[in-house]
């Protein structure tokens, strides 16, 4: 009996690189997990790099509507050194993330049994950073006046306003009621002084709808001193939008590396699809050899049966992951081994 | 025969908390390492939290004229949590740089012998982080409006000047030539398109001057990475403020604790004194315990020492540490054990 089966279309825009090829994997790990629950209908994006050599284009009106259209994004990774740094990540991903509204930046890191951390004395590191993902220094802000003069003057202007501060901290305190219960704002209030005041007043008023929520602050400086000395002392950590770049790959790193991080950037209020990739990038040295981890972006389609409210599932793929992880973590496998190595386990 | 020895006059400003414990210290390393070839004289200056708790002042303009009289500055630490952050920051440390055109932030890490490093495998670290000092997000341009209200906007604007950025890129390559000759360029190029690309330009442009220099790029987030992954690859990081600020602490993090990390804010024209202190705060959870380590300061006097010339006192202080650090390193001592010690090698 097949009339429970919810039906969802996915957009799916491989991307560049290894984003080709740890893409299928993500498919396939969705539709396994939510056999008997729900169907997806995929339809496929030619964005990024290559398409973007090939004809000029880099997110066309149309192709953006129809992304729109979808329930959920899933993105392989995006980039090419052939290309200026600045025109595909403005032009397509960040350019989906502000159209898109998808205020929350979502990156669990956890460190998996059997992953060999860079620290010496890892402890048991699982925290979730909540970055947002819509404002601040991303927002495309600033200028240049006489550039490629002795005067040339360049400028980035941070936007933060209260009603996208709000939201994402909203977000921050719910899920922290379903983890151990504490935030931490990562900000440099000592420096920026509007924008960090800001945040840190609408931390204090939020919080006090939720007194089982501790919360405490950090300056980014010190924030990255923590990730290594002792980051099994985070449970939600929240800060902006540029923090959150930073240092989600830092966590990254601590964690053993960005393979076995995935991340959504979520539309709260599901008025747009929200979007959901691993947190590596399309890597074009090891490219097109079969050698790419997919786990990451295996682990973005658990995130995205979170977000369509299948918590059975995404559990199905977190435990093979894990399972995979800890018994095969550390042989040498191909990118398709590994991922009929988690297939067969969900 | 004491004629060729040279007089110098140092401001001192202690600062708060155990930066009062371990600035003596410096003063101490400073007169010995510097015997025979040089003198100097003190002048205090009773500036940072408890100043300004007792009486309101942060910089009066009179005492900020007479700090510029000296030759050289050692600061100890500034900050007490009593004091809403930026107050001082700006009101002080920030001022101190700013006014006193200190645009290189010179920041070495270094694992010593006998430090534990938080990684299980760090290599060989030795590098260091020029960091520009007087422009980015530190200007304080920016503000809020309709502020503490469901519509406050609040921005903070990065300014970047060619000529701000020109010669800090000359320091970096300078400095390389004495290193080993690689210059990493730290931005976020990809989305701070502006000042980034003017960056990239002209490191591009200065580092034709330096054929002997090899140059690459990372992105903020990248790097991060590789001060955890793979820290040794460094030579000389070259960033921005902001991106320095955040580099330099994970850096310390990375080399066994900012105990051990010292760093110059040089006003490389010498219309202005530099600044030299330790990289750590003023520490109000262990003041006044005779507990801090005075590592970090005593190698500040070393970088005064290098910026006055004296390059073989500096290297007095350094073989010093090495030394004592080599063979007590993971013993506890006191602050003033540590001194002590560090300075009968001296
Ligand atoms: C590619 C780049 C624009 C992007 C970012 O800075 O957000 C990436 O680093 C990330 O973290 O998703
Ligand atoms: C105290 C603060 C203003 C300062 C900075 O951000 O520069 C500190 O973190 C540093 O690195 O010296």
């Amino acid at each position: 009996d097949n009339t429970a089966t919810k039906k969802y279309k996915i957009a799916v825009i491989p991307g560049d690189g290894i984003g080709k090829e740890v893409t299928p994997w993500a498919q396939k790990a969705l539709e396994k997990a939510a056999q008997g629950v729900a169907e997806f209908d995929y339809e496929h994006f030619d964005l990024g790099a290559e398409r973007y050599l090939k004809d000029g284009a880099i997110l066309p009106e149309e192709e953006e509507e129809r992304i729109k259209a979808n329930d959920a994004i899933l993105l392989g990774a995006v980039g090419d050194p052939r290309i200026k740094a600045g025109i595909l990540e403005r032009g397509l991903l960040l350019k989906l993330r502000f159209d898109l509204d998808q205020f929350v930046n979502l990156r669990p890191s956890k460190l998996y049994k059997g992953v060999t951390s860079p620290l010496a004395n890892p402890g048991n590191i699982d925290f979730v950073v909540v970055r947002e993902g819509t404002e601040g220094l991303y927002c495309g802000a600033g200028g240049a006046v006489r550039r490629d003069t002795p005067n040339e003057v360049a400028t980035e202007v941070s936007i933060n306003t209260a009603y996208g501060v709000e939201r994402v901290v909203r977000y921050a305190f719910k899920l922290a009621m379903k983890r151990r219960k504490h935030v931490t704002l990562v900000h440099k209030k000592n420096v920026l002084v509007n924008a960090g005041d800001m945040w840190q007043r609408i931390v204090d008023k939020v919080g006090e709808e939720y007194p089982e929520v501790t919360h405490d602050y950090q300056h980014v400086d010190a924030a990255t001193i923590f990730l290594v000395s002792n980051p099994s002392r985070f449970d939600v950590i929240l800060t902006d939008n540029l923090f959150g770049d930073i240092l989600t790959d830092e966590a990254g790193a601590v964690v053993g590396g960005v393979g076995y991080s995935a991340s959504g950037c979520i539309n709260a209020t599901d008025k747009y699809p929200s979007m959901f990739e691993p947190i590596h990038g399309s890597a074009p040295d090891i490219a097109g050899q079969n050698k790419a981890n997919p786990t990451a972006a295996i682990l973005s389609a658990a995130m995205l049966l979170e977000h369509l409210g299948f918590d059975d599932a995404a559990k199905k793929i977190h435990t093979a992951v894990e399972a995979d992880i800890a018994e095969l973590g550390s042989t040498v496998r191909s990118t398709d081994q590994v991922g009929e190595d988690i297939l067969k386990r969900i």
